[in-house]
Protein backbone atom coordinates (compact mmCIF):
# COMPACT_ATOMS: atom_id res chain seq x y z
CA UNK A 1 0.00 0.00 0.00
CA UNK A 2 1.28 3.56 -1.22
CA UNK A 3 0.11 5.58 1.79
CA UNK A 4 0.16 3.54 5.01
CA UNK A 5 -2.99 4.27 6.65
CA UNK A 6 -2.00 5.44 10.25
CA UNK A 7 -3.28 4.76 13.82
CA UNK A 8 -3.18 1.11 13.35
CA UNK A 9 -2.04 0.14 16.72
CA UNK A 10 -4.66 2.61 18.08
CA UNK A 11 -7.37 0.74 16.34
CA UNK A 12 -6.02 -2.75 16.96
CA UNK A 13 -6.50 -1.84 20.49
CA UNK A 14 -9.87 -0.32 20.19
CA UNK A 15 -10.77 -4.20 18.67
CA UNK A 16 -9.10 -6.09 21.52
CA UNK A 17 -11.48 -3.81 23.82
CA UNK A 18 -14.39 -4.52 21.89
CA UNK A 19 -13.36 -8.33 22.46
CA UNK A 20 -12.58 -7.70 26.23
CA UNK A 21 -16.65 -6.12 25.94
CA UNK A 22 -17.88 -9.22 24.00
CA UNK A 23 -16.16 -11.60 26.91
CA UNK A 24 -17.14 -9.90 29.68
CA UNK A 25 -21.07 -10.13 27.99
CA UNK A 26 -20.83 -13.84 27.27
CA UNK A 27 -19.61 -14.59 30.46
CA UNK A 28 -21.95 -12.95 32.40
CA UNK A 29 -24.50 -14.52 29.92
CA UNK A 30 -23.36 -17.89 31.62
CA UNK A 31 -23.34 -16.75 35.03
CA UNK A 32 -27.23 -15.85 34.80
CA UNK A 33 -28.14 -18.82 32.84
CA UNK A 34 -26.33 -20.85 35.65
CA UNK A 35 -27.84 -18.35 38.96
CA UNK A 36 -31.56 -19.02 36.89
CA UNK A 37 -30.88 -22.53 37.24
CA UNK A 38 -29.95 -22.84 40.57
CA UNK A 39 -32.45 -20.39 41.72
CA UNK A 40 -35.31 -21.73 39.32
CA UNK A 41 -35.94 -17.81 38.34
CA UNK A 42 -38.29 -17.74 35.59
CA UNK A 43 -37.71 -14.06 35.27
CA UNK A 44 -34.05 -14.36 34.44
CA UNK A 45 -34.60 -17.49 32.25
CA UNK A 46 -36.39 -14.88 30.30
CA UNK A 47 -33.68 -12.64 30.59
CA UNK A 48 -31.05 -15.13 29.17
CA UNK A 49 -32.96 -15.83 26.66
CA UNK A 50 -34.34 -12.53 25.02
CA UNK A 51 -30.92 -11.02 25.49
CA UNK A 52 -28.82 -12.24 22.71
CA UNK A 53 -29.11 -9.13 20.95
CA UNK A 54 -25.77 -6.86 21.97
CA UNK A 55 -23.79 -10.09 21.96
CA UNK A 56 -24.42 -10.47 18.44
CA UNK A 57 -24.26 -6.84 17.33
CA UNK A 58 -20.83 -7.06 18.67
CA UNK A 59 -20.08 -10.40 16.61
CA UNK A 60 -20.89 -8.67 13.50
CA UNK A 61 -19.15 -5.08 14.91
CA UNK A 62 -16.01 -6.77 15.71
CA UNK A 63 -15.71 -9.21 12.17
CA UNK A 64 -16.30 -5.84 10.43
CA UNK A 65 -12.89 -4.18 12.31
CA UNK A 66 -11.23 -6.98 11.52
CA UNK A 67 -11.73 -7.17 7.99
CA UNK A 68 -11.50 -3.59 7.70
CA UNK A 69 -7.98 -3.46 9.68
CA UNK A 70 -7.14 -6.22 7.27
CA UNK A 71 -7.98 -4.59 4.06
CA UNK A 72 -6.64 -1.28 4.85
CA UNK A 73 -3.84 -1.35 6.68
CA UNK A 74 -2.20 -4.92 5.32
CA UNK A 75 -0.44 -6.20 8.72
CA UNK A 76 2.04 -8.58 8.70
CA UNK A 77 3.56 -11.24 10.94
CA UNK A 78 2.61 -10.56 14.73
CA UNK A 79 -0.09 -8.42 13.92
CA UNK A 80 -1.30 -10.24 10.83
CA UNK A 81 -1.84 -12.91 13.44
CA UNK A 82 -3.84 -11.27 16.42
CA UNK A 83 -6.31 -9.99 13.85
CA UNK A 84 -6.98 -13.94 12.52
CA UNK A 85 -6.75 -14.53 16.55
CA UNK A 86 -9.38 -12.25 16.87
CA UNK A 87 -11.96 -13.07 14.03
CA UNK A 88 -11.61 -16.43 15.59
CA UNK A 89 -11.94 -15.61 18.96
CA UNK A 90 -14.73 -13.55 18.04
CA UNK A 91 -16.51 -16.72 16.38
CA UNK A 92 -15.78 -18.28 19.98
CA UNK A 93 -17.19 -15.46 21.77
CA UNK A 94 -20.45 -15.60 20.26
CA UNK A 95 -21.09 -19.63 19.94
CA UNK A 96 -20.76 -19.19 24.10
CA UNK A 97 -23.05 -16.64 23.74
CA UNK A 98 -25.31 -19.31 22.13
CA UNK A 99 -24.36 -21.53 24.86
CA UNK A 100 -25.80 -19.24 27.78
CA UNK A 101 -28.99 -19.79 25.50
CA UNK A 102 -29.21 -23.42 25.73
CA UNK A 103 -28.78 -23.69 28.88
CA UNK A 104 -31.39 -21.63 29.72
CA UNK A 105 -33.72 -23.84 27.68
CA UNK A 106 -32.80 -26.40 29.76
CA UNK A 107 -33.21 -24.18 32.69
CA UNK A 108 -37.09 -23.85 31.88
CA UNK A 109 -37.32 -27.09 31.30
CA UNK A 110 -35.55 -28.41 34.49
CA UNK A 111 -37.73 -25.88 36.80
CA UNK A 112 -40.91 -27.51 35.95
CA UNK A 113 -39.74 -31.02 38.08
CA UNK A 114 -38.88 -31.28 41.11
CA UNK A 115 -35.10 -30.82 41.59
CA UNK A 116 -33.21 -33.99 41.65
CA UNK A 117 -30.54 -32.55 44.42
CA UNK A 118 -28.29 -30.10 45.87
CA UNK A 119 -26.76 -28.14 42.32
CA UNK A 120 -22.93 -28.05 43.50
CA UNK A 121 -20.60 -29.15 40.56
CA UNK A 122 -22.80 -27.77 38.18
CA UNK A 123 -22.09 -24.10 39.35
CA UNK A 124 -18.74 -25.17 39.72
CA UNK A 125 -18.27 -25.98 36.59
CA UNK A 126 -19.61 -23.21 35.60
CA UNK A 127 -17.58 -20.69 37.20
CA UNK A 128 -14.69 -22.96 36.06
CA UNK A 129 -15.36 -22.77 32.39
CA UNK A 130 -16.22 -18.63 32.87
CA UNK A 131 -12.56 -17.93 34.84
CA UNK A 132 -11.06 -19.65 31.66
CA UNK A 133 -12.87 -17.63 29.57
CA UNK A 134 -11.69 -14.41 31.42
CA UNK A 135 -8.22 -15.62 31.46
CA UNK A 136 -8.31 -16.79 27.76
CA UNK A 137 -8.77 -12.81 27.45
CA UNK A 138 -6.87 -12.09 29.39
CA UNK A 139 -3.96 -13.73 28.20
CA UNK A 140 -5.22 -12.10 24.36
CA UNK A 141 -5.20 -8.93 25.75
CA UNK A 142 -1.61 -9.07 27.06
CA UNK A 143 0.35 -11.44 24.96
CA UNK A 144 0.44 -13.50 27.84
CA UNK A 145 1.33 -17.43 26.45
CA UNK A 146 1.62 -18.52 30.26
CA UNK A 147 -1.92 -17.39 31.43
CA UNK A 148 -3.38 -19.04 28.28
CA UNK A 149 -1.10 -22.52 28.89
CA UNK A 150 -2.76 -22.91 32.15
CA UNK A 151 -6.31 -22.07 30.30
CA UNK A 152 -5.27 -25.37 28.69
CA UNK A 153 -4.57 -27.17 31.80
CA UNK A 154 -7.60 -25.90 33.04
CA UNK A 155 -9.86 -28.07 30.52
CA UNK A 156 -8.99 -31.39 32.42
CA UNK A 157 -10.69 -29.76 35.71
CA UNK A 158 -13.97 -29.06 33.59
CA UNK A 159 -13.78 -32.14 32.02
CA UNK A 160 -13.58 -34.43 35.67
CA UNK A 161 -16.05 -32.59 37.17
CA UNK A 162 -18.63 -33.11 33.94
CA UNK A 163 -17.71 -37.16 34.36
CA UNK A 164 -18.47 -37.02 37.98
CA UNK A 165 -22.02 -34.90 37.32
CA UNK A 166 -22.61 -37.64 34.74
CA UNK A 167 -22.35 -40.32 36.80
CA UNK A 168 -24.06 -39.14 39.86
CA UNK A 169 -26.86 -38.18 37.79
CA UNK A 170 -27.17 -41.42 35.87
CA UNK A 171 -27.15 -43.60 39.29
CA UNK A 172 -30.40 -41.43 40.06
CA UNK A 173 -31.88 -41.41 37.23
CA UNK A 174 -31.42 -45.93 37.31
CA UNK A 175 -33.32 -45.58 40.69
CA UNK A 176 -35.84 -43.34 39.93
CA UNK A 177 -37.53 -42.80 36.63
CA UNK A 178 -38.92 -39.46 38.04
CA UNK A 179 -35.65 -38.01 37.64
CA UNK A 180 -34.79 -39.18 33.88
CA UNK A 181 -36.03 -36.08 32.68
CA UNK A 182 -34.62 -33.30 35.05
CA UNK A 183 -30.97 -35.52 35.18
CA UNK A 184 -31.30 -35.28 32.06
CA UNK A 185 -31.38 -31.56 31.45
CA UNK A 186 -28.75 -31.49 34.30
CA UNK A 187 -26.30 -33.78 31.91
CA UNK A 188 -26.96 -31.23 28.96
CA UNK A 189 -26.51 -28.24 30.95
CA UNK A 190 -22.91 -30.35 31.85
CA UNK A 191 -22.05 -31.02 28.20
CA UNK A 192 -23.02 -26.86 27.35
CA UNK A 193 -20.31 -25.93 29.90
CA UNK A 194 -17.94 -28.61 28.53
CA UNK A 195 -18.35 -26.84 25.14
CA UNK A 196 -17.54 -23.26 27.06
CA UNK A 197 -14.49 -24.69 28.37
CA UNK A 198 -13.43 -25.94 25.22
CA UNK A 199 -14.05 -22.42 23.31
CA UNK A 200 -11.75 -20.71 25.90
CA UNK A 201 -9.35 -23.59 25.48
CA UNK A 202 -9.65 -22.46 21.66
CA UNK A 203 -9.02 -18.99 22.56
CA UNK A 204 -6.04 -20.14 24.77
CA UNK A 205 -4.27 -21.70 21.50
CA UNK A 206 -4.79 -19.30 19.04
CA UNK A 207 -3.43 -16.86 22.10
CA UNK A 208 0.21 -19.38 21.95
CA UNK A 209 0.39 -19.38 18.58
CA UNK A 210 -0.32 -15.45 18.05
CA UNK A 211 2.51 -14.98 20.20
CA UNK A 212 4.73 -17.41 19.73
CA UNK A 213 3.87 -18.49 16.10
CA UNK A 214 4.06 -21.83 17.76
CA UNK A 215 0.66 -24.33 16.66
CA UNK A 216 -0.44 -26.03 20.09
CA UNK A 217 -3.16 -27.47 18.59
CA UNK A 218 -3.09 -31.39 17.66
CA UNK A 219 0.52 -31.77 19.52
CA UNK A 220 1.84 -30.03 16.65
CA UNK A 221 4.81 -29.35 18.93
CA UNK A 222 7.08 -26.28 18.20
CA UNK A 223 6.53 -26.15 14.53
CA UNK A 224 7.69 -22.49 13.38
CA UNK A 225 5.20 -21.72 11.13
CA UNK A 226 7.22 -19.80 7.84
CA UNK A 227 4.75 -16.58 8.37
CA UNK A 228 6.09 -15.89 11.50
CA UNK A 229 9.11 -13.98 10.70
CA UNK A 230 7.55 -12.50 7.22
CA UNK B 1 2.93 -3.91 -1.23
CA UNK B 2 5.30 -2.82 -4.25
CA UNK B 3 5.84 -6.24 -6.45
CA UNK B 4 2.64 -7.86 -5.96
CA UNK B 5 3.70 -11.64 -6.10
CA UNK B 6 1.71 -13.64 -8.79
CA UNK B 7 -0.21 -17.18 -9.26
CA UNK B 8 -2.73 -15.46 -6.34
CA UNK B 9 -5.42 -16.98 -7.92
CA UNK B 10 -3.32 -20.62 -7.96
CA UNK B 11 -2.80 -20.51 -4.72
CA UNK B 12 -6.63 -19.42 -3.68
CA UNK B 13 -7.91 -22.28 -5.77
CA UNK B 14 -5.52 -24.53 -3.91
CA UNK B 15 -6.74 -23.49 -0.62
CA UNK B 16 -9.91 -24.08 -1.71
CA UNK B 17 -9.16 -27.69 -2.94
CA UNK B 18 -7.83 -27.92 0.37
CA UNK B 19 -10.83 -27.25 1.89
CA UNK B 20 -12.82 -29.94 -0.15
CA UNK B 21 -10.39 -32.60 0.80
CA UNK B 22 -10.40 -31.82 4.64
CA UNK B 23 -14.50 -31.71 3.94
CA UNK B 24 -14.56 -35.15 2.52
CA UNK B 25 -12.77 -36.34 4.77
CA UNK B 26 -14.97 -35.25 7.93
CA UNK B 27 -17.94 -35.86 6.23
CA UNK B 28 -16.42 -39.66 5.84
CA UNK B 29 -15.60 -39.76 9.31
CA UNK B 30 -18.95 -39.00 10.60
CA UNK B 31 -20.46 -41.45 8.12
CA UNK B 32 -18.01 -44.37 9.62
CA UNK B 33 -18.81 -43.46 13.04
CA UNK B 34 -22.44 -43.64 12.29
CA UNK B 35 -21.90 -47.13 10.25
CA UNK B 36 -19.51 -48.09 13.39
CA UNK B 37 -22.84 -47.15 16.01
CA UNK B 38 -25.77 -48.91 13.86
CA UNK B 39 -23.33 -52.33 12.87
CA UNK B 40 -22.01 -52.26 16.45
CA UNK B 41 -18.49 -53.04 14.39
CA UNK B 42 -16.24 -52.08 16.94
CA UNK B 43 -12.69 -52.24 14.69
CA UNK B 44 -15.01 -49.36 12.70
CA UNK B 45 -15.08 -47.64 16.23
CA UNK B 46 -11.53 -47.95 16.50
CA UNK B 47 -10.63 -46.30 13.65
CA UNK B 48 -12.81 -43.69 13.64
CA UNK B 49 -11.30 -43.04 17.44
CA UNK B 50 -7.73 -43.43 16.04
CA UNK B 51 -7.68 -41.64 12.74
CA UNK B 52 -7.95 -37.88 13.28
CA UNK B 53 -4.39 -36.67 12.04
CA UNK B 54 -5.10 -36.14 8.68
CA UNK B 55 -7.69 -33.66 9.69
CA UNK B 56 -5.38 -32.24 12.08
CA UNK B 57 -2.80 -31.76 9.90
CA UNK B 58 -4.97 -30.50 7.65
CA UNK B 59 -6.56 -28.06 10.10
CA UNK B 60 -2.79 -26.88 9.98
CA UNK B 61 -1.52 -26.57 6.75
CA UNK B 62 -4.82 -24.77 5.98
CA UNK B 63 -4.32 -22.21 8.07
CA UNK B 64 -0.46 -21.49 7.61
CA UNK B 65 -1.96 -21.26 3.36
CA UNK B 66 -4.38 -18.82 4.83
CA UNK B 67 -2.21 -16.70 6.39
CA UNK B 68 0.60 -16.91 4.06
CA UNK B 69 -2.25 -15.70 1.66
CA UNK B 70 -2.95 -12.44 3.49
CA UNK B 71 0.62 -12.35 4.20
CA UNK B 72 2.11 -12.13 0.99
CA UNK B 73 -0.69 -11.12 -1.59
CA UNK B 74 -2.90 -8.45 0.62
CA UNK B 75 -5.97 -9.16 -1.01
CA UNK B 76 -8.58 -6.94 -1.01
CA UNK B 77 -12.78 -6.86 -0.93
CA UNK B 78 -13.64 -10.17 -2.18
CA UNK B 79 -10.50 -12.24 -1.63
CA UNK B 80 -9.98 -11.14 1.77
CA UNK B 81 -13.50 -11.60 2.28
CA UNK B 82 -12.51 -15.42 1.03
CA UNK B 83 -9.82 -16.19 2.76
CA UNK B 84 -11.75 -15.10 6.15
CA UNK B 85 -14.30 -17.28 5.11
CA UNK B 86 -11.49 -20.23 4.46
CA UNK B 87 -9.72 -19.42 7.94
CA UNK B 88 -13.85 -19.81 9.84
CA UNK B 89 -14.33 -22.95 7.61
CA UNK B 90 -11.05 -24.83 8.84
CA UNK B 91 -12.18 -24.30 12.38
CA UNK B 92 -15.85 -25.63 11.68
CA UNK B 93 -14.17 -28.81 9.86
CA UNK B 94 -11.64 -29.46 12.11
CA UNK B 95 -14.69 -29.36 15.01
CA UNK B 96 -16.84 -31.83 12.81
CA UNK B 97 -13.86 -34.05 12.98
CA UNK B 98 -13.68 -34.19 16.56
CA UNK B 99 -17.40 -34.17 16.72
CA UNK B 100 -17.04 -37.89 14.57
CA UNK B 101 -14.80 -39.05 17.42
CA UNK B 102 -17.73 -38.33 20.06
CA UNK B 103 -19.96 -40.05 18.34
CA UNK B 104 -17.85 -43.42 18.39
CA UNK B 105 -16.92 -42.59 21.70
CA UNK B 106 -20.77 -42.81 22.60
CA UNK B 107 -21.00 -46.04 19.82
CA UNK B 108 -18.49 -47.84 21.84
CA UNK B 109 -20.60 -47.03 24.91
CA UNK B 110 -23.72 -48.47 23.17
CA UNK B 111 -22.39 -51.37 21.81
CA UNK B 112 -22.00 -52.40 25.84
CA UNK B 113 -25.76 -52.78 26.10
CA UNK B 114 -28.63 -54.57 24.12
CA UNK B 115 -29.43 -52.13 21.39
CA UNK B 116 -32.56 -50.02 22.71
CA UNK B 117 -34.53 -50.28 19.18
CA UNK B 118 -33.69 -50.45 15.49
CA UNK B 119 -31.86 -47.07 14.76
CA UNK B 120 -33.76 -45.34 11.35
CA UNK B 121 -33.88 -41.71 12.57
CA UNK B 122 -29.83 -41.37 13.85
CA UNK B 123 -28.81 -42.63 10.10
CA UNK B 124 -31.30 -39.96 8.73
CA UNK B 125 -29.97 -37.31 10.97
CA UNK B 126 -26.14 -38.11 10.07
CA UNK B 127 -26.81 -38.19 6.00
CA UNK B 128 -29.06 -35.01 6.35
CA UNK B 129 -26.09 -33.44 7.95
CA UNK B 130 -23.22 -34.94 5.29
CA UNK B 131 -25.54 -33.89 2.71
CA UNK B 132 -25.49 -30.27 4.44
CA UNK B 133 -21.74 -30.23 4.93
CA UNK B 134 -21.61 -31.29 0.95
CA UNK B 135 -23.66 -28.37 -0.51
CA UNK B 136 -22.00 -25.97 2.05
CA UNK B 137 -18.70 -26.55 0.51
CA UNK B 138 -19.92 -26.60 -2.89
CA UNK B 139 -21.37 -23.38 -2.51
CA UNK B 140 -17.98 -22.12 -0.73
CA UNK B 141 -15.91 -23.71 -3.91
CA UNK B 142 -18.47 -22.13 -6.70
CA UNK B 143 -19.70 -18.93 -4.83
CA UNK B 144 -23.46 -20.46 -5.01
CA UNK B 145 -25.39 -18.36 -2.41
CA UNK B 146 -28.65 -20.22 -3.24
CA UNK B 147 -27.02 -23.33 -2.51
CA UNK B 148 -25.83 -21.78 1.05
CA UNK B 149 -29.45 -20.64 1.83
CA UNK B 150 -30.77 -24.54 0.98
CA UNK B 151 -27.89 -25.59 3.77
CA UNK B 152 -29.65 -22.72 5.64
CA UNK B 153 -33.00 -23.98 5.09
CA UNK B 154 -32.71 -27.76 5.69
CA UNK B 155 -31.03 -27.40 9.70
CA UNK B 156 -34.65 -27.32 10.39
CA UNK B 157 -35.33 -30.72 9.28
CA UNK B 158 -32.22 -31.71 11.25
CA UNK B 159 -33.92 -29.91 14.41
CA UNK B 160 -37.12 -31.45 13.80
CA UNK B 161 -35.64 -35.08 13.64
CA UNK B 162 -33.49 -34.27 16.75
CA UNK B 163 -36.69 -33.52 18.64
CA UNK B 164 -38.45 -36.46 17.31
CA UNK B 165 -35.20 -38.72 18.30
CA UNK B 166 -35.57 -37.10 21.75
CA UNK B 167 -38.88 -37.72 22.44
CA UNK B 168 -38.98 -41.35 21.01
CA UNK B 169 -36.17 -42.57 23.33
CA UNK B 170 -37.30 -40.76 26.56
CA UNK B 171 -40.27 -42.92 26.17
CA UNK B 172 -37.79 -45.88 26.41
CA UNK B 173 -35.89 -44.36 29.16
CA UNK B 174 -39.28 -43.76 31.44
CA UNK B 175 -40.77 -47.03 30.72
CA UNK B 176 -37.88 -49.53 31.42
CA UNK B 177 -34.21 -48.25 32.91
CA UNK B 178 -32.61 -50.79 31.20
CA UNK B 179 -32.80 -48.75 28.45
CA UNK B 180 -31.63 -45.19 30.48
CA UNK B 181 -27.92 -45.73 29.57
CA UNK B 182 -28.09 -46.55 25.80
CA UNK B 183 -30.62 -44.37 25.40
CA UNK B 184 -28.77 -41.85 26.98
CA UNK B 185 -25.81 -42.21 24.53
CA UNK B 186 -28.32 -41.91 21.88
CA UNK B 187 -29.40 -38.63 22.64
CA UNK B 188 -25.70 -37.44 23.11
CA UNK B 189 -25.45 -38.46 19.32
CA UNK B 190 -28.23 -37.18 18.04
CA UNK B 191 -26.30 -33.79 19.64
CA UNK B 192 -23.63 -34.44 17.99
CA UNK B 193 -24.99 -35.02 14.68
CA UNK B 194 -27.22 -31.70 15.08
CA UNK B 195 -24.02 -29.75 15.92
CA UNK B 196 -22.61 -30.52 12.76
CA UNK B 197 -25.59 -29.42 10.75
CA UNK B 198 -24.64 -26.25 12.86
CA UNK B 199 -21.25 -26.08 11.60
CA UNK B 200 -22.50 -26.75 8.36
CA UNK B 201 -24.91 -23.77 8.86
CA UNK B 202 -21.78 -21.56 9.93
CA UNK B 203 -20.31 -22.47 6.80
CA UNK B 204 -23.18 -21.80 4.43
CA UNK B 205 -23.93 -18.01 6.31
CA UNK B 206 -19.83 -17.43 5.83
CA UNK B 207 -20.56 -18.13 1.85
CA UNK B 208 -23.48 -15.68 1.89
CA UNK B 209 -21.35 -13.03 3.40
CA UNK B 210 -18.38 -13.90 1.07
CA UNK B 211 -20.17 -13.70 -2.32
CA UNK B 212 -22.54 -10.79 -1.06
CA UNK B 213 -20.79 -9.06 1.35
CA UNK B 214 -24.62 -9.39 3.34
CA UNK B 215 -24.54 -10.76 6.88
CA UNK B 216 -27.11 -13.22 7.26
CA UNK B 217 -26.20 -14.26 10.61
CA UNK B 218 -28.36 -13.14 13.48
CA UNK B 219 -31.08 -11.69 10.86
CA UNK B 220 -28.63 -8.79 10.42
CA UNK B 221 -30.51 -8.18 7.29
CA UNK B 222 -28.96 -6.69 4.05
CA UNK B 223 -26.33 -4.45 5.84
CA UNK B 224 -23.86 -3.96 3.45
CA UNK B 225 -20.70 -4.33 4.87
CA UNK B 226 -17.99 -1.44 3.97
CA UNK B 227 -14.97 -3.55 3.55
CA UNK B 228 -17.04 -4.83 0.16
CA UNK B 229 -16.41 -2.13 -2.45
CA UNK B 230 -13.18 -1.23 -0.92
Amino acid sequence: MEHPIPHFHEQLATLKERLLVMGGLAEERVRLSIKALVEGDPKLVEHVLTGDSPINELHIEIDDRCLKLLALHQPMAADLRAIVAAVKINTDLERVGDLAVNIAEAARRYSTHPPVKRLIDIPRMASTAQRMLRDALDAFVRRDVGLAQQVLNEDDTLDSLKTQVFRELLTYMLQDPATVEPALDLILISRHLERIGDHATNIGEDVIFMVSGRDVRHHAGDTEISTRSS
